[in-house]
């Protein structure tokens, strides 16, 4: 009871497996995303100042570090069932917050539940924050199905989770993802080309799309 | 497109994780569990016949073999959410088995398609078959905490998922649960006095409650 | 002693690896191959119904998910092993049978005994339903070396497990083999053009062997 | 060449197992390691404001979640030679410096190299922030160690790794030092009563030291 | 063709598990163990010496260093099945011979071949070379069987094969067997005090037995 | 205390992995290494003698056998941080050598002290012995970077590692090494033929180099 049974249950998203079924090269944890979000998320506000918007840094790393907390009480869900409808989604949600609410009540000192609630609600809002934890969160699923992609990983399972996140970054009006378009990108395309697919046109069709 | 798509997809089975996130010293695939719910159900139809009941033995081989095939769309979600509530639960189940027919619509034959939508159909009903189905897969819940406790493992929640199997067991009606419980369960007990956790105590409370 | 020896012995499977020794990019333990065995068989005997003819459900059953329990007590040998000599074979299965056996002697109750006999026979025989097993377990063979050289494995030894399966199926007279080599195979080859490996020539040299 | 050179290296780290060779129930990368710190650090800094002490949560974030970064370059060093001689520490030090330098000159752009200069220093400076992150990342540590403790696990090593973490940990001056004393390791050893291990005993002996 | 394809295949012994089946905490491959075979048989010769015997070290190094490479062929066949019957293990032995030399017949040049078939063959004479080996060998099976009695795993299996070590050992006229008796034996039972099961006990009445 | 501590000591190579970080298809330990490196060196050797050179096989069995003992205590160093400064190398190896006297004063018996000693010396001298030693660790770094060449691993790492322990390798000079270069090499690039990466340029360039 108390700050103990929080901390202690951070190890249990080592062992959730991320995109769970499909065969991959390599295996992530949800705790090993988690980290890479928070790493993105850092350079990408940076990118983000450097253009002169402002960032709230406690903001961000509230958000960006606490994202996927709440898989341990619901497991990593598979993404077509949380799309499957507007209804489901929403309940999905509730449910989430629900256990993280009974968590933080059950388990979190008085004094500390008012930061434990802001912390672990959903981050990704209309914020600069919350669209910065958006483009991190997708980020790392292009680098995740780009690493099976360019080892020769022939399930189409990749392909859609790359494009899906090409797609979903290119939407967001920001100038990080500027940047990333016009910098980072074509040096994953370029490097890509070793690869058996063919990663350039998998990506020219996702940003014309 | 056909039933090579089905084929294939089974090993999708292997690489999903029964109870993901807490600490095993063991772990589980959906595969693995399915065949044991198989070989379970088997002896348990035995036992059945042996006291008089009939048994249809090819509704129980479809309906054992696949019960956990539609998990290859919705993954292992976990029991807390299922159970969170009577709405989420129908609503997961409805999208569950939206996902199979759809999955049957695309991809089964014509004239297979009646013979997969009953196999992949829920089928803990009740009938001798859906009990002999939901006893045989709470069987492996025990069987898996079990291996869990008398190796001394001191996560609590396999003692909520041991308890709690035996409870749903006790609760049907069935030769081979009297079975279970006057033949198989005193040997696990009795095999269970070298493990550092009380195993007999947490059996007994169980039966009791 | 009784059937929960039986019962937990069935997890020892999940720790037995298929094929040892060559370099895989996925592992099949022996509980996985089992399952999938089943489910493959359940869908050959429903194909085989089709066309007419009868299918002992019952004994399906028994030996479909039995099929490689005595590699409990001999683990998974290989196959050049098993193929050495006639009389070799013919000694190795007369010492798993001997080890189920005892097994069955030492730990099954009295009323149990003639069950566990009939089901952990070897049940590859002339039968309908020991035609469908045989055509099933090799099935996986041809599925299991598939995987692994569409993700372009170049392991020889994947090419001739791949081969000898299916010139093992091609020679068993079943409506089912038909269907496979009418309906399924040619999806599997198709599919396979995405490999670095010419898997439909090796097929088709198969096949005219 | 450029951002995407950083993003992708990440990936690395979850490669990278923290405390080699000694016999462990569960491995942790240093990914997940990081991932953790970032976590604790955040509720350790809470607590510092909730005692007035004011928090720079951007050189807060930069500082935890990059902490580890180097090990990418120097793998990880057994703890013993990192202590072997301060001059040993000091050069292995430069050489880490020397490698991160290196990899900013080479790969990252012009306009971001004093960042990353920035975010990949050494950062358990005196400061605030600089002893948040030593004592989270200790903190670790002892959760690490607890962890094998609580199971059994009769390596002498995660003895050590426990009481001196602890022992670090109880000589910064910081709130959330007092706080952890006070409430979160009374918890843990409270929990630990269940292990075969005298948990309070070896506690105890630590705090006194 | 050619030395390529012997040192080729070493690797192959990194993928094949000893006692394959049995739930352990730690896993070995026959590579890992075959080093230590050869570590253990250095410092058993080392001792032989020191009490005035003459080791022929050549021999040493290539009867130790090669005793299970006939596995990759035949596998890690389960120890009952090797002692079922004499007929059976010199059948056994027998293909595992005759495979060898087909390797060799096929891969090796002319001018290797004497050296290879000398190396290959079973070194476990009543040579004092044979008879450290045949020691070495055993002294892993012990340690092996040793770490997991430490760590409290209750599978039966392992104190048989601790037990039967020992015996085996007790059995050989070595010096190095009166100094392992005397001066490591008691050092492994006292440290084992630590264990949950009782290791003293089941160390007298083998060394009795 | 005594032998016992050095047995028991030897498992935990198996724990510790070759080439921490990159992305491999096949993982290495330190002990399976140690094993192949055995192996090679004793082919090595028997090429040698075959050409009239002395060996001296309780040397050579001696520094093959425990050439990577040390690691124990300083884990798998990164082979960049061992060669970024003579003088950081030269301090690691005092170090390690250090740690390994300590080791030997703690634990090792007064009459096994020399042996020990000269046995965990670094054995790589200018002797045929230490020679062999080193054409034999740079032959499994050859072999483990090729097994990821021919799998299509696109990590530059392994290309760097192929080619400079080729050229170390030419370097030397021994029969064993012109063997190599005479009859291994071309069947190791024949073979290779099967990758997507261009084997045969890789090494044609090392040669020349």
């Amino acid at each position: 009871m108390g700050i103990h049974a929080y901390f202690q249950s951070l190890t249990d998203l080592e062992r959730i497996t991320r995109c769970p079924g499909k065969f991959k090269f390599q295996e992530h944890s949800v705790s090993a995303h988690s980290w890479k979000v928070v790493q993105y998320a850092k350079t990408l506000a940076d990118i983000e100042e450097s253009h002169g918007a402002a960032v709230d840094w406690k903001k961000l790393y509230e958000i960006t570090s606490s994202h996927d907390y709440g898989e341990i009480f619901i497991g990593d869900i598979k993404t077509p069932v949380k799309h499957y409808s507007l209804e489901l989604r929403a309940m999905l949600q509730r449910v989430e917050e629900g256990m993280v609410d009974h968590f933080i009540d059950e388990q979190i000192p008085e004094e500390f539940k008012p930061i434990f609630r802001r912390q672990l609600r959903e981050g990704k809002d209309d914020s600069t924050e919350g669209k910065i934890l958006e483009v991190a969160d997708k980020l790392d699923q292009v680098y995740e199905a780009y690493a099976e992609l360019i080892r020769g990983n022939t399930e189409k399972e990749f392909v859609v989770m790359y494009r899906s996140a090409l797609i979903k970054i290119k939407s967001i009006q920001l100038h990080c993802v500027d940047y990333f378009l016009q910098h980072i990108l074509p040096d994953m395309v370029s490097e890509g080309s070793r690869s058996p697919i063919d990663i350039a046109t998998i990506t020219n069709e996702a940003l014309k799309s």
